[in-house]
């Protein structure tokens, strides 16, 4: 893209005219150039969105915008970090300006929410695809790692769980023929919405950093994201079967089996998974009563050798496990 | 990628065991965590690389992880900052471990040289491609930006000119019809390894920084990349064509003509091109002796309604400007 790639950026993503947030020099040079205050830590996590991979090909371009900045913004969340500034990696096969104005002006209205800075970034030609690079600020040894945890902890979840795979099964057209088909168009609309538009958990990630011993955003699943917290905190999980959190539209529109399958299987709800202490569980509605999102005790850790144990009203039971793997590009071509 | 995405990252890229460098924490969690010393500035620059518009589809791993890296470095050269952290994101159409360990081992001698560390990234599935960025640090204040130069400033590059166009071209078996063909395999060998491995003057922008007032890289040819400084400083330029370094061997195997062709629009030389107030110019040499590459002094900045004027012999000429591309898909599809 090379000549044409300046005039891109120029017109579309150079929008900021009064740099913030430690930006000494933004869009436009060799390098951008930042700030961190004392005592102050950075937190920077790459995310890359593939067509066909990591969202349909036939995404408009507010959604794909919103859905890869939402993406990358929750893993600051996950670690406690207050977002900052993001460098955008984008490639295109062809220049669209209208796909790149939707595209643009969607970004922005996010950035803007979460007072991101764009700070600089890539053009390229080629098959669809995005790599951003978000970057935010916590205080000194205030951040949520994935090995803080301990045995005793109790297990949180954010949210409710599963909307965002029902919502991809309802995209995909392949919502599962042992379930009722969706009569009502808010249902569907709800769930769909919860897939292409998750909201990362930021405020709950900032409040959290005083009482939770560890967190991770569920990503993959919550079997799969929270076994990142077992390994690295060297702990086990029992899980109340019972007390996953679902939507009262899931809960309406799909089984119990199936709600729970999603829940635990499904990924990209982006809520966090995030462990407590017992002696932090008292004040726990007091910390986080401003977070305005819900919150769920689903079990508590144990030891290692138990890695995950699944209950059910009392009773130990073995439910299907099956890793998460966003969409493939097979199951995309196939719909 | 999702399940076998950790545990490639883990067996190839997953290799520091001690953090440096302000690294808190590295690769494994949501986010790495870094610090920033005091008085000093943070420079972040990004580089996306796809197959078949920045490297040719047949480029060896080893020489593909060199030139990502020393093309993102090479923007840190250019602002005077010293590297320190990389993200990586890697997009692969297959898991071909061959290829990952070639890459990686590649990667991380070049990291390992510059004292870089890598602190996360993302694996993906899909059409081969890179993006970097890559954070340098520098003293508060002291960076080599597009913008400082004024009128009067002498020009300076680094090194000599076009051979990596020249290398291209013998890579891409497009020698030009109209120059002698080369019979000395090594004058070929050394063309075409300025292409695969330019080395980015990250010691001389360092050294830049108490006497250049501008400095910028060159990636998309000297016309082009000179053009930026001119824009941002408000300048225009007069270059002494007679005065472009060239290597022996370029000089040996294209005619002069070429030779500046290829030198004012070829592009991927990763030389320095900088600025230096006549003030600073006496002191240049002793400023710059440790600095291990030559420097050439090509003209000097002039009034802004003058644009780029190049002149031989003391006369006004007007050569061939063609904007550098890298090389489209097109091109390289053709071979």
């Amino acid at each position: 893209m090379a000549c044409d790639e300046f005039d891109l950026i120029t017109r579309y993503f150079d929008r900021c005219r009064k740099n913030h947030q430690g930006v000494k020099l933004g869009i436009g040079d060799d390098c951008a150039l930042l700030t961190v205050p004392e005592k102050q830590w950075l937190a920077i996590s790459t995310d890359t969105l593939v067509s066909g991979a990591h969202f349909l090909p036939n995404i408009n371009a507010a959604d794909l915008a919103y859905k890869a900045l939402a993406v990358n913004v929750s893993d600051l969340a996950a670690m406690g970090a207050e977002p900052a500034w993001l460098s955008l990696a984008l490639t295109l096969p062809e220049v669209n300006e209208a796909w790149l104005k939707t595209f643009s002006d969607s970004l922005f209205e996010q950035l803007d929410y979460y007072h991101i800075q764009l700070i600089g970034g890539d053009t390229t030609r080629g098959a669809l695809s995005l790599t951003l690079t978000i970057h935010g600020r916590l205080p000194a040894g205030k951040a949520l790692t994935r090995a803080g945890a301990s045995v005793g902890d109790r297990i949180y979840v954010s949210g409710t769980l599963g909307d965002s795979a029902a919502g991809l099964a309802l995209l995909q057209n392949r919502w599962p023929v042992d379930q009722r088909p969706i009569d009502d168009d808010a249902d569907r609309e709800l769930l769909i919405q919860r897939h292409l538009r998750p909201q990362p958990r930021v405020y709950l990630g900032l409040l959290l950093r005083n009482v939770a011993s560890a967190a991770i955003d569920i990503s993959d699943g919550l079997i799969a994201d929270l076994q990142h917290i077992l390994k690295a905190s060297n702990c086990g999980a029992r899980i109340e079967l019972d007390k996953l959190p679902y939507s009262e539209t899931l809960k309406k529109c799909a089984s119990a089996e199936q709600a729970r399958h999603w829940a635990l299987n499904g990924g990209e709800d982006y809520e966090l998974c995030f462990t407590v202490p017992e002696i932090n569980c008292g004040s726990l509605e007091a910390s986080l009563n401003q977070a305005a999102v819900a919150y769920t005790c689903i079990g508590q850790l144990i030891s290692p050798d138990e890695d995950i144990r699944f209950f059910t009203a009392g009773k130990f039971i073995q439910p299907l496990l099956q890793p998460f793997k966003h969409f493939t590009v097979t199951k995309v071509d196939d719909e």
